[in-house]
């Protein structure tokens, strides 16, 4: 019987990506149990019974439950911590940049660094590619206008907004986005890669 | 000179509707600014000022600070509260259904009625419209499930994952989405509206 808590997740993946940061930041030791998206892993009748929405990342606690949604993942190990939001507003401010995450910026840019990186940048998806272009290149000007006036997503000090960001931000490239015009953004990655217990993403 | 918050909202939107939702469960005051997006209204120099990404709704504080997101804006008004869920485990089921509702289920449902409703149904739209049918779906399956085994989305006491999660279910048929499949729901549904500070959308 396991005393740690256990992620599941992809290697590849930006999602799973985050949970690894935050818990290197903490010092929280886990286990991983390597899942394949491509393979179908998440579909199978014991994964679902894990979690119905049939995603990952989710994290296993040792009393037997079980957390899906991987900014929930975050706000969860981080609770009460300031990586989290030292204050009531600067805790809504992190989660504001987490819901932009998951709605403006992860359905263009991650999604995009799938269809190119993973399924090989099929010519059925090139619309789909398209029309994701213009959405991804807006989310990342709303983050360098903020990160042009502070050191951080969610105020000066680092949070798990910028955890939740990074993720996908740092590897916009393999999904077709430049970066070269937003320096306030290519500041901000090498800021965080700086961190000392920053781990890189597929390190194991 | 306000003494009370401001919400910038459409009444049509159920994003915005869920503040609505949230302040009167809590009674908590505030002025309204109809926002009519389909005029342009949150695309002016003057709106993105107070929000880069151009969305409603925004909450405008006595402060002069400003919060976007609408399940930002509600962690924000619940925070310390039952509302936002009563121990660490279940604010973080609580953030799980809010990020679920902005992923899986806003992005299908929400937009799908949007495109019926506000924009009539243009055949320009019926691929992107058909493509968010089975998404939809199958964000309603999942709710089901648990709707099935518990009174509300994060347990048994209602909580803002419900708010979050009402808005675009309850009229989720404007969007072309079938209820008749899903008792639970429904139930679920008049649940909510039988809450002694219900208030109806679209309501002053």
């Amino acid at each position: 019987m396991t005393r740690r808590p256990k992620v599941y997740g992809d290697s590849r993946s930006g999602n799973c990506y985050k949970i690894k940061l935050l818990c290197a930041e903490l010092h929280i030791d886990y286990d991983w149990q390597e899942v394949d998206i491509l393979a179908g892993d998440t579909h199978t009748t014991q994964f679902l019974a894990m979690n119905p929405n049939g995603k990952i990342p989710l994290l296993a606690l040792t009393d037997g439950r079980y957390l899906p949604e991987s900014n929930a993942i975050l706000a969860f190990l981080a609770d009460g911590d300031r990586l989290a939001g030292a204050d009531r507003f600067t805790r809504a401010r992190v989660l504001q940049w987490m819901f932009f995450e998951q709605y403006s910026h992860e359905p263009n840019i991650a999604t995009s660094r799938f269809i190119v990186k993973y399924l090989g940048n099929p010519p059925e998806q090139a619309q789909s590619l398209e029309a994701k272009r213009a959405g991804g290149y807006k989310a990342l000007g709303v983050m360098e206008q903020q990160l042009a006036q502070q050191a951080h997503m969610a105020g000066e000090d680092f949070t798990i907004a910028d955890i939740a960001l990074f993720a996908y931000t740092h590897v916009a490239d393999e999904g077709g986005f430049s970066l070269d015009d937003y320096p306030a953004i290519r500041t901000w990655i090498e800021r965080i890669r700086a961190r000392p217990y920053f781990v890189t993403m597929g390190s194991a």
